[in-house]
């Protein structure tokens, strides 16, 4: 085993990755956008008959199609599928259970709608055009999840936490993170249903998604305080001091959840958010949101590298690939903005027209979560094939990517010309924690 | 690339690598030394044909000799290599040159001399009986490194910081721990030039060894301090806030030069120790330390796994290798006691005969130092063959080993009856960092 070229290049992707994070963070894009953006380039670049994937990079990734045993590849995929987990357990950190379920009735309201219209229409475009039955699922889920941390951004810098819309929003996207993780693990588990679909298998899933979330629901609200207390307890008793091992603890719990979530055909992702649920009562005694998000910066770049370095730029040379890619962010955007909308509405009549454009703006972005999805889609074999095509995948991460960008600065002006500023500085700085 | 068997590794591992360091712990003995017990029980477990090694874990270590690229395998030597590389980034971080360049002359002499002392006796036993001279050298480069982190907890539980001897001990291992860095880049150079060995090739590699770790040090005293000032300047005038970025940084500056101590032929821990003495001054400001070690815990568990996996107890069926341990074994103890022993009384002869038994014995344990370079022995191949044969492996890890559980009893001891406690508490709380 050689060490040499795996630290090769560990620091070629880190710095490269580093380096597109902070020149689209200059320009108000969130970094991962970056990230992504020079996986794209690392895959595609070309001079003449030399290609920087194939000829200079050959340790690095594996011939399109090769099932590779590559030590370099195998590293790069462990650590970016390590750091899509850590990610999502330290999602999960900041969803306190108890929030959950005293979440009002207009949170509730736009998340579910806000869930359903973007799945139908992405699952109906598909299934019109190409009929293909897991790739509208795939695109489904990807259209459903909010990336609330781009919105939060945003409502922070200009100071409009407090506002009525604000609460609306940070409420939904907790639901919808559930809810969203809910769709991926049926979509999955129906994905690994081998042979054809059947309702009895569908349903399987869906039982089998609905019970694992519920019962990690449940033992974060009544389980763990009454373990958490037990081990105080104890540890009072025995004069120990707790220290790292809250953290090591966090972590095998997360990594086992993740392994039985997979194990279970649903997602890594879901163990490790339903995880991050069980400690996020105590994330801020523990320290354990800045524990975990130093690993997820260490790790995650590789994921966003990763994620560019699957799109493949020829796909966007075909015609029929843009305007799917076109129909695909209008549908993204139209899909949240009236679901949101709707059920911004639906919940309470007397909300202006400017605060359902607020909140329906704010939960448009789809963010890494959207990647995430389309990620596990190319990664999840059905009957010989991935269950998502290439350039399904390329249209997916152009639409995240979109969404994130597009979102921000309407949302600036929605909120600056219902709350004008009085000698408010608006200059924001962008830290994206990612 | 299948993600489940990487899981299911990872879990498995970490649990089991987490019971054995608790398990130690609860009896007073440093955690990372029940990590190497599980690693060694973890390959050598047999029920009669069925080994665990070759049968239950086929999917994490290759058959002993094979060139692997399995794909587990990888990952797990990955992660331990990056958590030893980190772990010596936060070494390096807790060794700040100034301190280094203002150390008393007794910490001096006892560095010194607790160097060579133990590097004589290595060296010659090996060259008398095996005649190797590779084996030789990384014995020797084993024998040199003191851990001090042992010594240090030691110390800080019995509250005796500003005793004259502690603070000897402390300066001396900070230049041991630089000490010990030179030796070994001299002995992997070494044992990288190809063919025989001249002194030209010799006295190359000791060049190259000075000056990567005099540029360092250079860099770290003079340099660092004015681009942190104009980074800062920079920062304050774009009214830019540092964050994250700064870990970042760090992190590529590691990575980076432990890629290119390893590419001159150094070792990678070389480049890491340095990286992290150009950002000691700082890390206390940019929070780097207690970053870094969130990801040492993360990840050095697996080394120690591994350091252990590499143990086959086969061998200590065979006398002679028995012997050999138990030579090995006194020859450390004696090497550091008498050579660092020797340094307090050459450098002050005023100092009491139980001064210079504390500090004699305070440098004895060899811990995590001494096994990472067997374990650089073990994997630096020397005209077709490792620099170290197995069993000289094993003997350096049960030497590493029984110096780290031998030294606290006694060191304990001699403090507490050259300063008698009042009624002070001497149960100790043992929370180690790794």
């Amino acid at each position: 085993m050689e060490l040499l070229p795996i630290l090769l290049m560990l620091v070629v992707l880190f710095f490269l990755a580093r380096i597109g994070n902070r020149v689209v963070e200059h320009f108000g894009i969130p970094g991962l956008i970056g990230e992504i953006i020079i996986g794209i380039i690392i895959a595609n670049l070309t001079f003449g008959d030399w290609s920087l994937l194939e000829d200079g990079l050959e340790l690095i990734m594996p011939e399109p199609g090769e099932d590779s045993t590559n030590t370099n590849y195998s590293v790069l995929y462990a650590l970016s599928e390590l750091g899509v987990i850590f990610l999502l357990f330290s999602v999960g950190l900041e969803t306190k259970v108890n929030d959950l379920l005293k979440v009002g009735k207009s949170a509730m309201y736009v998340a579910v709608l806000g869930v359903i219209v973007p799945f139908i229409l992405g699952y109906a475009y598909i299934e019109l055009n190409d009929g293909n039955f897991h790739h509208a699922m795939f695109l489904a889920a990807a259209m459903v999840a909010t990336s609330v941390g781009i919105t939060a951004r945003v409502i922070k810098e200009m100071g409009m936490m407090n506002k009525l819309e604000s609460r609306i929003i940070i409420g939904a996207a907790v639901i919808d993170d559930v809810l969203g993780m809910i769709v991926l693990a049926i979509v999955k588990g129906v994905a690994g249903t081998d042979g054809g679909i059947s309702v009895g298998a569908v349903a399987e899933v869906i039982i089998v998604a609905a019970v694992f979330v519920l019962v990690a629901i449940a033992f974060a609200k009544y389980a763990m305080p009454k373990i958490v207390d037990k081990a105080a307890g104890y540890a009072r008793r025995k004069e120990k001091t707790q220290g790292v091992d809250v953290f090591a603890i966090a972590i095998l719990v997360c990594l086992f959840m993740a392994w039985l979530a997979e194990s279970i055909g649903l997602a890594a992702i879901i163990g490790s958010f339903l995880a991050g649920m069980l400690f996020a009562d105590y994330a801020e005694k523990w320290n354990l949101s800045h524990k975990v998000d130093v690993l997820t910066t260490f790790m995650i770049s590789f994921f966003f590298l990763h994620v560019g370095m699957q799109v493949n730029i020829s796909d966007l040379k075909d015609t029929e690939v843009i305007i799917e890619a076109v129909v695909v962010i209008i549908l993204a955007v139209i899909g949240k903005y009236v679901g949101c909308g709707l059920g911004a509405k639906a919940a309470d009549r007397s909300l202006s027209k400017s605060s359902v454009n607020i909140v329906g703006v704010g939960m448009i972005p789809r963010g890494e979560v959207g990647i995430i999805v389309a990620s596990i889609g190319l990664n999840t074999i059905v009957d010989g094939a991935p269950a998502l095509s290439n350039s399904l995948y390329t249209v997916i991460v152009l639409m995240a990517v979109a969404t994130t960008i597009i979102a921000p600065p309407i949302l600036s002006k929605l909120y600056a010309k219902k709350y004008p500023p009085e000698a408010m500085e608006l200059e924001t700085d962008n830290n994206c924690p990612i």
